[in-house]
């Protein structure tokens, strides 16, 4: 298996970058070939802008997904954004690796999506989304670390569900590209365990990263089930 | 009233753009004081990191939120995010104006979030969030454009409804520090409006935007209505 961790975190010392040597280690020993992108260690620049690309579509009037569109078909994507969309294209499983800041990604990678994530087919378009989208067949999951307990973010809970907070990013950005969505992998409050417990919920992290081929999937509705509207249609709702 | 608007765009002449100077014209129009934080043309960096701040409170170990407590007690963020408080604080209502990319914020509003909404008391923490928050009193509201039309878009479409999608942003980041959330206020696919369209999109803007101390806002619970572990009591989930 190949996997591409991008790795979001500015303090290498963090329970993050712990989760993420772990999963190297542990996926190396296994034998599986694995890649990281170290966002803030690259410097990565997450603001979209005609540094995108090398190409010009539009002098006059920059409309980002033009601009991708002509850059797929041109080759014109930046270095830094073509070696990631490389990456994409190389692995069998994509992790997301950061800490939930403000109910979402941190910035940083949050821009890798915005950047790398171009259309015109290069990532997504003319057809290819949801199930039929470009990476089928490949697996994705987040791996973040949360500030609050559980309860705060159970079903009731005044945060919200972690599943309506990871929706934008598991189905929006994940499944519209064509990823099975592997469940989520959370670590809650890492700043308030002791050297011991931080040690299970890495070992329960290399469990999980080494079964990753297994790991459950979140089930969302398939393209098919949609009418012309891409609306839910009759039979599938009933399910 | 003095509203505080945040544009995220790249092009000038977007949509966006028309929005922000259809709003600016509007609001002084009516006697509002408006200032607006146009970060792609400020610059702004949404990386965050040690560069928040001017204080150290750990040169060995960057904690986010440590560091941001650390400045709050020291006057010690770095220019750019204090000017941002600054600007928060003066207003009755924010705005955030943004095109939805990846179902979210573009990464240099994303940002703006993750750098200027600081722990320690400054932005919340300390038992201020939610109704109890610091910006209590004070509405805002998300202004956006979204590619798709509204189908796919409802309840069963295919990209999920625009509550579900907004929800990290408008409960997440803005019901948490307090403020009553207006309504959004949505433009699908602009690209594809006519001239006189856009001039019908545009008038409806205006006409929310002068309306914004009466608007709508989403009924979320308090943090009265939650028990010990931040979980919805009984009485309240039966409402």
């Amino acid at each position: 298996m190949r996997i591409f961790i991008v790795h979001a975190h500015p303090e290498e010392q963090s329970f993050n970058g712990a989760m993420t040597r772990t999963a190297q280690a542990a996926l190396a020993a296994a034998g599986h070939e694995v890649v990281i992108s170290d966002l803030y260690r690259m410097g990565f620049n997450p603001v979209s802008g005609r540094h995108n690309f090398i190409t010009v579509h539009n002098r006059d009037y920059f409309r980002q997904q033009a601009e991708e569109s002509f850059a797929a078909l041109n080759d014109g994507f930046a270095p830094e954004i073509q070696a990631e969309q490389d990456k994409l294209f190389w692995c069998d499983v994509l992790i997301l690796q950061f800490p939930l800041w403000w109910f979402g990604l941190p910035a940083i990678l949050k821009g890798w999506v915005d950047r790398v994530f171009a259309a015109g087919g290069r990532i997504y378009g003319g057809g290819k989304w949801y199930d039929q989208g470009v990476f089928a067949g490949k697996r994705a999951m987040c791996s973040l670390t949360i500030g609050g307990a559980p309860p705060i973010y159970s079903e009731h809970g005044l945060n919200g569900s972690i599943a309506s907070i990871l929706y934008p990013i598991n189905h929006g950005m994940l499944y519209f590209t064509g990823f099975d969505v592997v469940e989520p992998f959370l670590v809650h409050a890492p700043v308030r365990l002791s050297v011991e417990q931080r040690a299970v919920e890495l070992a329960r992290y290399r469990e999980r990263i080494t079964g990753l081929s297994t790991a459950p999937i979140i089930a969302y509705p398939k393209l098919a089930e949609h009418d012309e509207h891409y609306v839910l249609n009759a039979s599938a709702k009933r399910r």
